[in-house]
């Protein structure tokens, strides 16, 4: 990736623009491999741009292999220059673009040092150290085919069990062939919209909602629709019209500390959402990562519904471990027959087997339910101060959350956050702003906070200084 | 899964064939939720059955879910029976069509104690099981972030960084961007699928072939085209007719130690494959997975290639450890960067990090290659004694391979390898009928056997036993 010192500029943004007007073009099949690239003097003009900027974005993009050269002919997509799924641009790190992805890879790959108050994770003190030492140390000593086999194909039967049984106090009794675990929580939504959707189906998401899900549900090539979501669930009255209208297929939502709000949904709207979703057909996955972090147990989409049509998945990276990688599906039983082939099919089984043996050993030990409850206090006491200091700097919740880390915030000097966030990373510090959760693009003051990453002095000073470069 | 009782008998089988042909109408969307189903009359009458065999099919897809009836109008689709991808029939375990599901779930579910010679892995009493503790026990010492964050999108740089070495041992220069981590082996290829393919497109894979790409393939919903395999690669003859008729998009091989006949790719034949391959713009799927099985290394498409057009895949599944599921993926960087996008927003992320750090762990240690090396001798002792046990049953090699612990076997009776394995299943001894491995359906009077799982005396009787009550 050279050529970074060229794009900062303002001529520098209009040849990136160029350079990915063209891979669009590749990976939409517009341009095929083969095919002659427009003249430089007619893109220029096209694009409202010098033609040394065509010429410079065609020189990169050559130097990339995406297209080639001919002499005295002009330019050709690359017999190489295949068309593939292009989720998102390849940009040096620092410039891409601010889209689903913005937040996941920049808080995933940026240096451990960084502090990242936009990431979706607890810091390692939070988590149960001790536990998990324990359990790797006891999978050190355990049989040798649990360290060198394949698992079965729905996953441990010890880790499937202890899950049924923490399903059972949510008010889901499920049998155990309605269980199977999954690579990861994101792997078990993957595998269900394989399963469930076909290219241009429509899929509903909640406004603002966790912006992974816009990620892959892009990689489906899906049509997104999304509402609004307020204090007691998603807009209901809107729920049951885009129903009617849009026909969507599936809905994926988070019903217990909703990502990013942090809000519920209350009994009466689970209701009637399932209501609606029944005389629509419509099938819902409720994913119900951030529910061991409720003070006390909110209604599940999935217990009113009994796993009829609610998906149940979950996972244990929030709470447990996310370097132990395992997710979960409690669905229909002739559902869960056809994803356990499909993930046959796409990753030969689920979780490492190592990986559910260490999450079996500590939630079957009593450590798990004193961690979580000490968690619990430790965040609500966070929750409050970190609101309040935030508040100092005119950034105001939208609620305070029952639990969780994240606090969606507006800023309420109307800045943008998405410059707010560009300008904290030339600082170091990853932010995570509002519009890469929004589906509508409506959350451009809002920002998502992890209150347990924000300890640093250095934050709140590049907050403010962010703040105060930024647009209002 | 009850109703195992009833199929039994012929009326059963018959039964099981109406629920088939009602679930694939509903699969295809050709039956919608809510539509009604035909009537047991007309349907009797279609499939040539009794019309009480069609209630009983009726009956049972109503126990499913699937459909319902209705007083006095028939049945009709559930309006909960989604559309969904229905990759194999979900039918009870034993009554399974033998399609290329079949080994996998009945190798991967059955009891440890049934002899799997049709098994795909190596038994833990040949894997580095002293290697892999003493690596678990590091782990638990770890510093907290290894054992409680996510990794970098490209997965664990050390690990990557050993990968690197030994490419460069089989001629395979590589820059740091051009690898990264999967979940597994099958993920590795999956994702390249998603990102390459589209519904549709065309498929090349050998004949035989491993049987988990063609359900890989069938996942993608591509159309599948094979290339008979031949002692020294492909038919290349057959492989550029294919190129030129069928314009395939991708092929997916094993060019050393080919699953499931141990052959290994000539030298010749690699470089008239590329370059029919070149003329095509087809892209190659190298899956090494058993490379280090190899006495000395063979051509590799991705050496003489230099990962232009070829991506190179692997894992250490054979080698190492299947329970601690890591794959790779190296190929051109821009490629790379798509897919790290790609796997985060399928499953935020590459294999669990505690599962890389085992593996760099072992790898890094001087063990390793001395395991290998072990290993390899064993093996070649191995597969001489089953070959000679097998030809004494007319059960002849179709070579004898250079490495690895598969013998791909002619039944010289001529006997249906099909009923063969279907008769061992009933007597609890999992094989691998060679048509599992075969587009073109053309292997049925083949077998795979894994020469390590053929110890136990019973195997030999319940092979005599089968080859005998199955069909010449």
């Amino acid at each position: 990736m050279d050529g970074t010192a060229q794009t900062k500029g303002r001529g520098g943004t209009r040849t990136l623009d160029v350079m990915s007007a063209i891979r669009a073009k590749v990976a939409g099949r517009a341009l095929s491999a083969g095919d002659r690239l427009p003249s430089i003097r007619s893109l220029a003009a096209t694009m409202s741009v010098s033609p040394s900027t065509v010429v410079e974005a065609y020189d990169r993009l050559a130097a990339e292999g995406l297209i080639r050269a001919r002499r005295g002919s002009g330019f050709y997509v690359s017999p190489t220059a295949a068309p593939p799924l292009a989720l998102a641009e390849a940009e040096p790190r620092r410039d891409r673009e601010v889209d689903p992805f913005w937040v996941s890879r920049q808080s995933l790959d940026t240096d451990t040092a960084v502090p990242k108050p936009g990431c979706g994770w607890l810091p390692p003190d939070w988590m149960p150290e001790e536990a998990l030492r324990r359990a790797t140390r006891a999978l050190a000593r355990t049989e040798a085919s649990v360290l060198t086999n394949y698992g079965s194909t729905s996953g441990s039967l010890t880790l499937r069990r202890l899950l049924l049984a923490r399903l059972a106090e949510d008010g889901i009794e499920a049998a155990i062939n309605q269980l199977m675990l999954t690579g990861s929580g994101t792997q078990a939504t993957d595998l269900i919209c394989r399963f469930l959707l076909r290219p241009g189906d429509t899929v509903l998401v909640d406004d603002p909602c966790y912006f992974n899900f816009r990620a892959l549900l892009r990689a489906h090539q899906v049509r997104i629709v999304s509402v609004s979501y307020t204090p007691s669930g998603p807009d209901i009255a809107r729920f049951e019209q885009i129903l009617g209208s849009e026909k969507p297929r599936l809905y994926i939502t988070n019903s217990a500390l909703h990502n990013p709000t942090g809000a519920t949904i209350s009994l009466q709207s689970a209701h009637r959402l399932l209501t609606a979703a029944a005389s629509h057909d419509l099938t819902i996955i409720e994913d119900d990562i951030f529910g061991d972090f409720e003070p006390e147990r909110s209604p599940r989409l999935a217990a009113l519904d009994g796993l009829n049509r609610v998906i149940r998945i979950g996972s244990f990276s929030k709470t447990l471990s996310a370097s132990v990688r395992c997710g979960y599906i409690a669905a229909r039983p002739d559902w869960i027959e056809h994803l356990v082939d499909l993930q046959v099919a796409t990753s030969f089984g689920g979780p490492s087997p190592v990986a559910s043996e260490i999450i079996a050993n500590v939630l079957a030990g009593g450590s798990y339910r004193k961690h979580m409850d000490e968690l619990r206090q430790r965040l609500t006491r966070t929750r409050r101060d970190i609101a309040r200091k935030l508040q100092a700097l005119s950034i105001e919740p939208w609620l305070m959350p029952r639990g969780g880390f994240f606090l969606w915030c507006r800023l309420a000097g109307g800045q943008d956050a998405t410059q707010v966030a560009r300008a904290a990373l030339n600082e170091d510090v990853v932010l995570a702003p509002g519009n890469v959760f929004s589906v509508s693009q409506t959350s451009q003051n809002f920002m998502r906070f992890n209150v347990t990453h924000m300890n640093e002095p250095r934050i709140w000073d590049v907050l403010r200084r962010a703040l105060m470069a930024a647009p209002a």
